[in-house]
């Protein structure tokens, strides 16, 4: 890393402190030092002692993948059409920050910046507590004495299939994420939780009206969604492309 | 349906019981009634009150589908290489029974036998409880203070976009999925969140290695649901053709 001008650190985030121990010393002043990671506070933690002010540390996560790891689960539209968000820290030098932000848009992304902790509060609801709850509803059907798993597995199209998608990422990666977002992780989790609760009650008591409410509204967000064309195919190419491959 | 030889009931399970009234007594004998609905215990008690003796009645689930409802969203390959459930009652006609077997193997389909009670078992975890934590999880992001629906939507490729999808579907035969198999749901949604709560736990104590022996025995699910052929790509080419479709 001597000499280079970009450094882009992508390892599951528990990995980073003794990384960064490593290589930080050698980078050279001016250089722009990011990195993938799906928290953003703990990079900081971990990170920032070993870099000199001389070198532009410019953390960031493209939101983009599927299941699989590696570099042999990169595809060409990746990146297309996601958003990658820069958390600059205060008084970093502009012209860096508009440098690794051209990086990402020349890979097809556009760039949002925000601070450390807005990007782990907002990941926690949109990836982190999805990506638990979906490990935690396989882990209870594979534990089920009255459900075998083949019928688990047979019957999966109902709903099921795509929980064991999302629960078949990385597990170390993963851990790693729990353990280094752990106070927005169980703000979230605590409010969905208590959301679930509610409506574990109307069904014991029978309010129909309450869960119809409910299920409509989720439909604008879906809507939502399609809107900003962040649905689209290009997971699925991946997806396919790598089914028999080795990234797992 | 007077002179029909067979007849399959597709409604939300919640109109089942009006509607056999209407049609019940007009079936001739020797008819087939079946029907496709996610719960089978609640269609015995409010259709089987309605027909005669001399009818066939052998309710059915296909176990197939996207988040889109009606005629419209019917696709060539909706049913190909899915699962339909058969639930006789003890003593129908085996004749009858494999008469409508064949007719969901003519679209593509595999066909199991099982008990309504199991049936509503697997299904509980397989489809109901799923659906339930996707509409919820969905709910609980629109509500945040902190993070804007419109930074949900942005950044929904992080896991969030796949529970929308789910979140998305019609509202009415949901509500009466779940206030029609109150106690199979309540049984698995119990078993999630002590599930949950037990993760929540390993989060604040920091406990790496019991997420990460989670996260590593969710893998074999997801193995098995791709060897069996449950992983295929139609659902997709469904959603594809009705994006911009009216069935929404």
């Amino acid at each position: 890393v001597a000499g280079a001008d970009l450094v882009v650190l992508c390892a599951p985030v528990g990995a980073n402190a003794a990384l960064a121990a490593e290589f930080g010393p050698a980078l050279r002043p001016g250089a722009i030092l990011t990195d993938v990671g799906s928290v953003k506070n703990a990079v900081f933690r971990d990170v920032g002692p070993h870099v000199a002010a001389s070198v532009h540390f410019i953390p960031g996560h493209p939101i983009a993948g599927t299941e699989h790891s590696g570099p042999d689960s990169g595809f060409a539209e990746l990146f297309f059409n996601r958003w990658c968000v820069l958390t600059p820290p205060e008084g970093a030098d502009g012209d860096a920050v508009e440098r690794l932000a051209g990086f990402w848009r020349a890979c097809g992304m556009s760039v949002d910046l925000m601070s450390a902790e807005h990007h782990d509060l907002v990941l926690a609801i949109t990836s982190h507590v999805p990506h638990l709850i979906a490990y935690n509803i396989v882990g209870t059907a594979a534990d089920l004495e009255q459900v075998t798993q083949s019928e688990v597995v047979k019957y999966a199209a109902g709903g099921f299939r795509d929980f064991t998608r999302i629960a078949a990422s990385d597990p170390v990666m993963w851990r790693d994420v729990f353990l280094n977002n752990r106070e927005a992780v169980l703000e979230m989790l605590g409010r969905f939780v208590e959301d679930l609760t509610a409506l574990q009650r109307s069904i014991r008591w029978g309010d129909g009206d309450s869960l119809e409410a409910l299920f409509t509204r989720t439909r604008a967000i879906r809507r939502g969604i399609i809107d900003a064309g962040q649905e689209t195919t290009e997971p699925d190419f991946g997806r396919r492309d790598h089914k028999d491959g080795g990234a797992t």
